[in-house]
């Protein structure tokens, strides 16, 4: 996990504080309805609760108990004794340190989970807003980086709005992928351990039962957890490099914002960077980095074998702190996005009005020419512009085979922007509702 | 795409025949949506529709015709103006090409996702049939490859059938998420065609409309597709493993089918090798191949370029069309395994009865010793047995700490494999209801 | 293997005729020296090259006797029998089928890597040419997509060329580390063939002995090889990346050459779209995607297991072959390549000098400011320039903390372009000697 | 990077501190050059090194410094102000920050280049010292998972060994690959900088020049750097895998070393697990999972972007720690390994004799059967044996078919071991020189 992408709130989760309040609750939970069923005291699992329930676990003690005992839940169990006093005895009867690893891994993905759709919100917050600002703001659509036809900005953003509103659901189906608690023991049978204390656990702790875990709960939950955070980092990327696309030197319709003071290159005093957006293209790779392991995890042996933990280890952290922090980041820089009607205009106009040669095509062929005569009038005048020679009205005008059909104001219409934005109501209704 | 690991129905999807078909169906559905608008003539749709329903295209001519026009859906809409003659023109008025090809991508994968659909309904219910059976065959569970405690291996395979629950359901995700219909022209603003026309051909196609077309589809679709397939591919695996490991010359305890006459290798005439469970693991590997590209696919440049359109024709006919024979060999292979309840009680009794260590443990702890005193007791005996010395009932009877608390006969109830199977039952109905 | 991308020489290297041909060679060879050993008939040999040498095998009828056989060695040695007569059954003595496939395998990507180095040849003499002819045209240095400081357009095409020249580097060791041939039987300890065999068979294949086989050769050298493919391929990525920037439409300072008559858009007449390297950076990925398989392909069982084979049926020919079309097609665009030097002069101007603004931050501190208030004083200029309100030469000229220093004339050499390519010979004198 | 797997050796290359003592050899090399050429005193390039040389760099004050200066490599210079007095305004002359970083970098990963081809010696040295043990110790070797024939288990660590001298090669070559030095300026046209000086510091830094700069040191580099690292943590896997493999408990031919007093299992104290070769195995799948974004770094924008800059924090420390600290376990695990030499003969001898099916098969060729009916005859009593009904040599020796060409005493010397070990010299020859 690299510090400088990570917030505080997602890096608690994965924090040695987070995981022994997690682990006392699952174990706590367990004594609770083990009491109920008779295995344990009643008095014993009330002492518990009410000796643990807002206990400060020290990690470096558990640590240190760690180093003897070479085992981690064991000492912790150790270290709850030092605090609960004797009865922490009767916690983790009939259990296997699986129970308790699994699970709680459960509670921190689905808490990242949470984190992530928030997260989300955030970014459709800021893409509807900027969207409604600029619903009408005309702009140039580009298809292969060369100029097609015209769409508005707030168009580009609504397609953004979608897809994220897509990349939120795949977190939630993500989030119930792996919001499951197992305590059934060394091999998954409940030999020793009620299926009863399972139920009451996962409710308590916000969870539904595995049906079948084998010491473990199966790995293809995960793998399509890291999945879906690999999708949506993607669209992250995706929205990250139109922005990069868009603030380049020569096109310059829109600009992260940029504070007075703020130094874009320490060598050259003129330059403006969209630093964020490359940050979180770079991010979006390191995100999708994990879904191959994840994948790669599934095939435990057996029961279980324990080549996933070291992966775990690395990705479960590193992905949900990095997507968070990469989901924050892209909201803050598209709701303080700089963003240049009058630049996007200009754009417009650079090709001298070839963007609606579709346009004029299609009136000819409508006139009764065929589509190739037509498309070879077209293309034409269209080349003699795009060599720079001047502007393709004009060209147009000046065409024989073009104006057997039209008078230069028969064609100016043409020119309008107004025909490419007639829908975009429609569109907004269809992802705004 | 191997052709030795494909099936006929699964490679049709992608025929040029099936192809042309979708892409005629598309334009028709459009065309009579246009007539009933009013922006093409009634009748030209109804000759559109009586002429090349049941047309037959031919993907040579289409092919001979690229070669001139350089364009694939300009030689075929050339060629099936050759079927249905002058009224051809009629088609594709206002729409761009990628509204066909996108649209027809869609249709592809859906099937597609039919079939992965039904292939997991068929490895289910071989799961079923031979969980059904062996629902109390007991056999030993294994972590890290080392025998642990019973199970049964109507549990291991329920494990495995709750598993593909699962896939069948992300192939559903799946399939939803890839089953839109875009048809909004060159930038997705409707300038030249109604959107009422999308929604007609979306509901005949059997999609929904794209709420935000840009040109394409948004590859984030496609992106959680094939993410999807790699997680089922992976489980493909798990269960692969599993039955190779099963099948190794010391375990035994399940065979792939072996027919009479068939050869196991050219060399060695003795041998009987899980070769299809082998095939499955690299099939896996294949299918999730394709996670990786199409989610680099995602970040296309503004409202499109073409990058990702090399990278699916190889991806999408691949990883579908050898997941789809991947999940029937599995189906195959599971209905026809060989199974050895004799060699599974035969590994069971191997370790002397050491699966048992963890109920004898616990036994002494609730007569009062310490778990780390009972722990030590129960693992200095155990490590004899280990070490082929003897047998565990018989040194733990001859143990002093242990003889404190238990007779013999005291100690031989611990030894049952009931105490392990006692909630088959109640794991089977959560799977198989 | 997409065909549309594979050229015929690449592909041919994975044809049927092919593969029967190289496994005639290996069995032919290994007989010859067989019977100098005195294992068997040294007629027998004779016959075989003298019957088999120019003889064409027919892959039908292999695929015909397989479906009986079920065993592809065993066809191809029962058709050799058909056409060479009864001394085929000395063929293939103490030998295991892998030992023909395996050692086949390394002529195959033997083949293609001198195929691929090859190309890599074309793209290098392709870049040389273009960089010689531009190795003084002014263009601007981007970080970031925004102005930097001005290079040359040759010195860019030099850097890729450096780049391609470490491409061939590693596609050459490439080409060693799976240039092995194994002969060795089933578990690789030569229990029924000699060394000498496999010793005389690796000289006469162009291959070297693999030290230890163990019925296959290991996998880490496959994994080496599909390795260096996907870091050519990302290398033909990124110059693919690099033209289609410099192809939009507000940049323009270089085109995919565009034929008369070609269309880029059939719906927009005036499209010029880099459709070339927009394939190429697709293809990129797919030649990518073969890196993991290929390392997940190490890890066999023991001395062997079957699940690579799959694998490598799709990704040996699909890389290779897929690798060579890009390489092939890279050369081609960059040989042909639309270069426009006035256009990156415009461009170069757009900024109003800014590009220029280190220079004249340096030179002041040498005049004794401090960095930072040189910093400072730039930048507020730069950013009048950045808003459009005029040029920098002008706005440093009119500036009192840069007039104290320098007068409009003294900074006007700051602006010379000269300046920045002094060292462009020392550059081409590494790169091209 | 996970703590748990990182050795301090290892780590320390990516700490602060090395960070900034390489930063300031790199600045101040580069000074003394620009002294010697007249470009900045030569008593200020004196005192720089007199007065840095032996400083202890305080990344917290750097740290704090940057929260206001917003930028790295300037809070380092005025850190070193605060040490070295005003003569660091000399420092960084027409140098840009990324000559610092990427060259810094190199320097890094040159240095955990040589930690891992150190490991890999050691690793080297278990497996020859273990191979020498057991180089004639019969186990039986498997394909499939299933016996084959004998081998040595001094063959099998042999294999290994060739394999991780192929990984040092690599090692050796990623090591050269990312050796280069890149002192350049803004767009790597050494406009502000002398070349001499880029020469100068590549030496001093034990570095070679990078040929084309172009601000960044190309990207190719270091992704050939990961990809070589994937390579060798594949091969890490596999031969982790193996001792997975024969650690089984029906297996049991070795054993992970397992101290008196170790806990296999919370909850199962019979428990001895190969813990640390899964382990390894999960870590391998960490490894690699650098690959991919290397390569997706490669394609930078122009002459850069910093894109690549978030996703190297992660990959180079992780990839190259956890790669270092698994091939030190790897080495102690070979070096430690328990040996079971009568559980290999056991094994070997579990198929009643079958593993020499094939030379009683082509025994009987020899004799003139022909191969198919000799197979014949080999498989009916093989698999008799495969059925637990005798022994392979009673059945042959009763066979009607096998019986008419060899009797029993006859048959008896086809089932010597030393038949399959009579080439281990040639082997271990060819291995170990």
């Amino acid at each position: 996990m690299i510090s400088r992408y990570a917030r505080k709130e997602a890096a608690a989760i994965w924090d040695a504080a987070m995981k022994y309040k997690i682990w006392f609750e699952i174990e706590a939970h367990a004594a609770t309805k083990m009491a109920e069923l008779g295995v344990i005291p009643t008095e014993a699992a009330e002492t518990l609760w009410a000796k643990g329930k807002d206990a400060q676990f020290d990690a470096d003690r558990i640590d240190e108990i760690e180093r003897t005992v070479k085992h981690d839940v064991i000492a912790f169990l150790t270290h709850v004794s030092e605090i609960v006093g004797p009865e922490a005895r009767f916690l983790h009867q009939g259990m296997t340190s699986s129970d308790v690893l699994d699970t709680c891994f459960a509670v921190q993905l689905q808490k990242s989970a949470d984190l992530l759709i928030e997260d989300v919100d955030f970014v459709l917050a800021a893409l509807k807003k900027r969207a409604m600002e600029h619903k009408l703001t005309p702009t140039v659509g580009r298809s292969h980086g060369i100029h097609a036809e015209p769409v508005t900005f707030g168009l580009k953003l609504a397609g953004y709005y979608a897809e994220f509103t897509r990349a939120r659901k795949r977190l939630v189906v993500a989030r119930e992928e792996i919001s499951t608690c197992a305590i059934s023991g060394a091999v998954g049978t409940f030999a020793n351990v009620s299926p009863e204390v399972e139920a009451y656990v996962a409710e308590k702790m916000g969870l539904e039962i595995e049906p079948v875990s084998t010491q473990v709960i199966p790995r293809d939950r995960h793998a399509a957890f890291f999945a879906a955070l690999g999708v949506v980092a993607s669209s992250v990327e995706r929205l990250a490099t139109e922005i990069r696309h868009l603030q380049r030197t020569e096109v310059l319709e829109v600009e992260e914002f940029f504070s007075a003071g703020q130094k874009g290159s320490s060598a050259m005093p003129h330059k403006r960077n969209p630093v964020l957006t490359e940050n979180l293209t770079g991010l979006a790779r390191l995100v999708r980095s994990a879904v191959v392991p994840a994948m790669e995890n599934v095939a435990l042996w057996h029961e279980r074998d324990i080549s996933h933990s070291s992966v775990e280890r690395g990705i479960a952290p590193d992905a949900t702190i990095h997507l968070d922090f990469a989901l924050r980041r892209l909201a803050n820089v598209v709701d303080n996005l700089l963003i240049y009607p009058e630049n996007m205009q200009k754009n417009i106009d650079r090709l001298g009005g070839l963007v609606h040669s579709q346009r004029v095509m299609l009136a000819m062929t409508q006139k009764g020419m065929s589509r190739e005569d037509s498309y070879a009038a077209v293309q034409r005048n269209a080349m003699k512009v795009w060599r720079g020679e001047g502007n393709f009205l004009d060209f147009l005008a000046a065409d024989e085979d073009v104006s057997k059909f039209f008078t230069r104001s028969q064609l100016e219409p043409f020119f309008n922007l107004d025909y490419h934005t007639k829908h975009v109501d429609t569109i907004f209704a269809r992802v705004f509702g």
